[in-house]
């Protein structure tokens, strides 16, 4: 058999897609060699803890889904997904005020396929799409693999700045871009851990139906709320505010468990079913098997008890953190105290650059952290960085949250 | 709080991308109403027999992965996937002539996201990729969301006519059109069952390298040959005569469970680098927990004496239909004698259509097929029709084939 020996990228090189030649990579994934190292104590972790997965309910959910149907749940199923999880995700839609049948669910392989998805109906290179400072980064990336444009709108406390939304919208539509959608995540937000009340939610959703734009909207926490002083965080997503055009993303990533990677996809219908036919030619459908997990185990278990505690163990991990943290980090140093999910956003004093010190962060104190640029399309990222209370155990987070303030005093001085 | 009402359609139309305004769904998939009735013999389906899923097998495999390590299988992995499944898909890579290292591996959500994601590494709007006649519809759908164009090059029982291919890259390349790949599946095709032999592979080989192609390889049936009677089929994939150009597309789907949705990509470094960024845009990562799945079958089970039994188990099924179809398919009828796979290809006599056909023959013999014509870019695919003698068991084969024949004969008359 004769072999044909090529240079291979003098070979595959002049086949790429104008895309494939624009491709990004995560910034923080290409931190990964230096904060993934297990000897460090990581407040860089963008992950659940995995210790909150009922890995026991669920290894039971899968004994019971190949008992009772074994030829169903490892076949292939129509693109939508497995039917008796997608009524289950619509009835506990309804209990959150989304006016959602089984039919206007679409099951994803987790919430960053619906992301995917939604870039797929709705960019084309050079559209616009509206991103808080800061956002998620992963969202990013995925609008970059379709050369997208993400243009930043301010995010405080309040919730968006709706004059900023509007004036940006009108900048860019008189330069003739066109704008689609807002990429939202309104509650205990990644990087931010900021959630919307119901005031700023409202007036939200009113701007965006007069903008006409899609609200694309990622909640991955919001059941991750921990509750506790001021203004309550607002659980109602905004598609049950502008349900024509809101496409809104699910997910049992953070609460269930992110490696059987099943989330979804919700919204109006004539956009769920493009969003259909972007899957068929993804992937035909994600695992059968994987969403016939999930279903029997909300089937045979208390979800909203684990969720319950669940809200239990980030609140208290996010306690230890932020007490430590208020008693460690220099003066000059910011951070958000968030009501919901699994990180804060924390301010460097200005002038400070975050990536700059994170080696050094790293080899002095073997604490580390992501730098908080990527996250901000908008404005000087450089002094921010995200910290996560979900992965380290108590005494780790304290520890870590005081050698990395005792670093950062030195630093400032 | 105010629900703002507007018509969704109007609302969300208008943003719809130039992909999602082109999107077209798999004929096939439109067919489902008609051929989906449980109640009529199926050689419709595209499936494998979900009777030939190992199911206590990959039970007791997903009770050991999670037992062993659950906060490893039910957390996100690296985009690439879980490694100990890419140690071995590469060892077994290997044993095939390929020479694949781990690296060079990456898990995919089913062959068909290892299309979509070579799809966008390639094709730009309008880029030519060339496919046989007649090929997989999915594929056709795939290359359709990047509104990239399919052009066919005939093939018949001796592998790809090599001379149209050069004479149809040389007429689009003088239109001016990029003319990105060949998409391929060598070894018992969907739909035609057809496999080439080594001296049509070696040949193919050499001609898209010649021309400058990327081969897209597509081999989910490839461990399902039946052997017999002429010229054996071909086991070493072309990704081992030219591993510099080959995308190499791979599956558990047909031979373990197409529920996990477990398939892979290798290919050469460059190209596999830009599939791993399109795939962190897509989803991240695939179910970290299907491919624990799996590498525990792999490693308790022996996988190549399941591949024997799975082989003898449609080639049963196989001679059965074929024996039928002999006796009772009128004459002018013609079918492929497939040494694979799970379909044979029917061309009724000229001048009939399969597709007006299929309604009269599910409601008079309650025996559904697919009509050939979705698969068959170029010429006039309305005299064919899909079987496949994967669903139904021994009797109604027998019988559907009977029914089937004494339509057809009718319908000559």
């Amino acid at each position: 058999m004769p072999v044909l020996v090529e240079d291979a990228a003098a070979a595959v090189t002049p086949l790429f897609s104008a895309d494939a030649r624009a491709f990004v990579p995560s910034a923080i994934r290409a931190l990964a060699p230096l904060i993934n190292d297990p000897t460090v104590i990581s407040f860089a972790a963008g992950v659940p803890n995995p210790d909150t997965f009922p890995a026991e309910a669920l290894a039971a959910a899968a004994a019971d889904a190949l008992a009772a149907a074994p030829g169903r749940v490892l076949q292939y199923d129509v693109t939508a997904g497995y039917a008796p999880l997608r009524d289950r995700i619509a009835a506990r839609s309804k209990a959150k005020g989304l006016a959602v049948a089984a039919s206007d669910v679409l099951l994803t392989t987790g919430s960053q396929q619906g992301l995917d998805l939604a870039s797929r109906v709705l960019l084309d290179p050079g559209d616009a799409v509206l991103v808080e400072v800061p956002t998620y980064v992963g969202a990013l990336v995925t609008f970059a693999s379709r050369r997208a444009r993400a243009v930043g709108v301010r995010r405080d406390e309040a919730g968006i700045d709706l004059e900023h939304l509007a004036g940006t919208v009108a900048r860019l539509r008189s330069e003739g871009t066109a704008v689609k959608a807002l990429y939202t995540i309104p509650s205990f937000q990644n990087p931010s851990g900021l959630a919307m009340g119901k005031g700023a939610k409202d007036a939200l959703a009113e701007a965006c139906a007069r903008l006409g734009l899609l609200v694309l909207e990622d909640d991955p926490y919001g059941e991750l709320g921990f509750g506790g002083a001021g203004e309550p965080a607002d659980v109602t997503p905004l598609a049950a505010r502008i349900p024509s055009r809101t496409a809104y993303l699910g997910s049992f990533s953070k609460t269930l468990a992110a490696g059987l990677r099943v989330g979804w996809l919700s919204g109006p219908k004539p956009f769920v079913a493009k969003a259909e036919l972007a899957k068929q030619a993804s992937d035909l459908c994600s695992s059968t098997f994987g969403a016939a997990v999930i279903e029997r185990y909300l089937a045979a278990n208390d979800y909203d008890a684990h969720l319950s505690r669940l809200r239990g163990f980030y609140r208290g991990r996010k306690e230890l953190l932020l007490d430590a943290m208020r008693e460690s980090f220099p003066r000059g140093c910011a951070f958000t105290d968030p009501r919901g999910g699994l990180f804060t956003w924390v301010r460097l004093p200005a002038g400070r650059d975050a990536g700059e010190l994170l080696p050094k962060a790293v080899e002095r104190t073997r604490v580390a952290y992501v730098p908080g640029a990527p996250f901000v399309v908008e404005g000087d990222g450089r002094p921010f960085l995200r910290m996560t209370f979900a992965k380290e155990p108590p005494e780790k987070l304290v520890d870590g949250a005081r050698r990395l303030g005792a670093f950062l005093s030195e630093a400032a001085a």
